[in-house]
């Protein structure tokens, strides 16, 4: 009995075009094809879940950013979970459950030596689809960029955007378990400012869809911001170079609001701020914490156990939705990590 | 016999109005006054030599940047060499040779509790204008930007904006010496960029007017640039921001691009690099490394005196000229350390 006999179509969404300008469900195709077959070394993977992550939308430009481009013709790129159903490879057997780079297909064939090999996932407690979210890319984004790029540290003031997605939700709490005394998240409209609050330990959230959010900022962190989580870049990291304290820290981690939308991305104006502040604005690179990933999960996982860390999922469910729900990364979705349900481990 | 005595006329050169655009002999007026009278802490200097800053651009703006903004009727602030005439601080005596922030003026009263107090000058067998140059901002701030914000290392591919300039100059020099393999200028015309490889021990200086340049400097540093010292900003910075290797390190050190002109200045479209090539962007503000010029200066007369670090000068003449020498600042001038000589000390 293998996967090929159970399963004999491979449903996949395909790039169809490289979109110019905001993602849409148009630029991916459905296709129905057989599953592959695997060479020595390879690892058949069935699809249990795919997560989403604003990176994917920087996959679908030209040159790929950190990645190789996703060309069209290809299935579109995720991180997900999977069950190995055929292994060619030593350090796979059929059963495992594994994260790592996906597709959008029921079964792909994944090469071990990829930029990130296939992680086994640990027996837990936890839910399996929180691999993708608190000990996923989300998760350890927000802990290393929290503890490693922004060195958040004892009496900080700590401001982080997009503060109710996978990564920012994540960020608020971990800073103040780093020791911030004061953790300010951003968010658009009433609700999700509520949302934070109750859910992430943020003493305040502000709504940066009222005109006035920068004297609310500056008001709740009177000193300037020591460190600040940018997942949002455009007006709103603009407007925080003019609040940021002398040697504060900024740390890049995404640019939701550019979208890739094939205008020009708008720079930060005010980077100037950078020399007569004497700020420090870094990058986080997920790939260039891989010897410290294991220990980072025993970590996140503790915090979790002891109640300190507070998991928020969106999980919807269903193959066909696959491409809908990659724009509601931009344009806005409930709190929490979003990940798709496609089928249950056997 | 005293400095009132001596010389009744105090010739000024004050801001008449705040510039929008590049900054004019217009934007100043020329006055002639009493030589003030100092209270109990103050230190009168007669000045020496006014030094040019491209910071001084940013003095002028309506907020300052990291100093209090000139207002209209204050005479143009600079940094100088002074001799001190009258003293009523016991931490100066008239005769005194200083440097440090004082004005385009004869004779300016010196606060002792500045942002940075006036530095006795040591005896040296160096010119004393070179204490405005490879011993004063410039010097320091290409020593500490390198040394300490870039941390360039063995092997490292640095490149350095403004290579001509008193700050560019001596980092493209101190880079070298501080271990990095590759160090490439970037300067505007052949005739500079010679200046450049002849002068500073660039191993190529790019001319940035050329329209291939980026291609030069891809070919140049094939594995792409470690560390860049940045004094111009603008496009070039944009450039250089797609040029950075993975973990590179990029020092926000000037933006003489920009010239402040009124127009909202440009911030650099690919700092995305930040975010996918895991770099670091920081400032340097000559104010936190107060405690290690000593150390630094002592490194810096060594190597001068080693001949491993070569001085470079413009020197001009006359109180009259002052205003008009701003604008070479971002017009391009002579390479070398812009000073202007007012007088011989007594």
């Amino acid at each position: 009995m293998n996967a090929t006999a159970n399963t004999p179509v491979n449903r996949q969404w395909i790039l169809q075009r490289r979109p110019q300008g905001a993602v849409s469900r148009e630029d991916f195709a459905f296709v129905e094809g057989r599953v592959p077959e695997i060479g020595d070394g390879d690892v058949l993977v069935r699809s249990l879940y795919f997560g989403y992550d604003a990176s994917q939308r920087i996959w679908l430009t030209d040159d790929g950013g950190y990645m190789k481009p996703i060309m069209p013709g290809e299935p579109m790129r995720c991180m997900g979970i999977g069950q190995v159903t055929d292994s060619r490879n030593p350090d796979y057997k059929s059963g495992d459950l594994v994260e790592g780079f996906m597709s959008w297909q029921d079964y792909a064939v994944v090469r071990a030596d990829g930029p990130m090999p296939l992680r086994h996932l640990p027996k837990a407690d936890f839910p399996l689809s929180w691999n993708l979210g608190v000990f996923g890319v989300g998760g350890l984004t927000a802990y290393f960029g929290v503890t490693d790029g922004l060195k958040v540290k004892d009496g900080d003031t700590v401001v982080i955007s997009a503060a109710t997605g996978a990564t920012g939700s994540l960020a608020c709490q971990i800073a103040r378990l780093h020791g911030a005394k004061t953790v300010i998240g951003i968010a658009g409209g009433a609700d999700k400012c509520n949302w934070v609050v109750e859910n992430t330990g943020c003493d305040a959230c502000v709504d940066y869809k009222s005109a006035d959010w920068t004297n609310r900022l500056a008001e709740l962190a009177p000193n300037g911001v020591d460190a600040y989580f940018d997942n949002v870049g455009g007006d709103m990291l603009d407007e925080m170079f003019l609040l940021m304290a002398p040697k504060g820290r900024i740390l890049i981690c995404g640019a939701m609001s550019q979208g890739y939308t094939g205008v020009k991305v708008q720079g930060p104006t005010n980077y100037m701020r950078i020399c007569t502040h004497q700020l420090t604005v870094q990058g986080i690179l997920l790939f260039n914490y891989a010897q410290q990933i294991p220990q980072a999960a025993q970590q996140i996982g503790q915090w979790v156990m002891e109640g300190k860390l507070k998991v928020s999922e969106n999980l919807q469910e269903g193959f066909e939705k696959a491409p809908d729900l990659l724009p509601t990364m931009f344009t806005g979705k409930d709190p929490g990590k979003l990940v798709l349900r496609i089928a249950d481990p056997q």
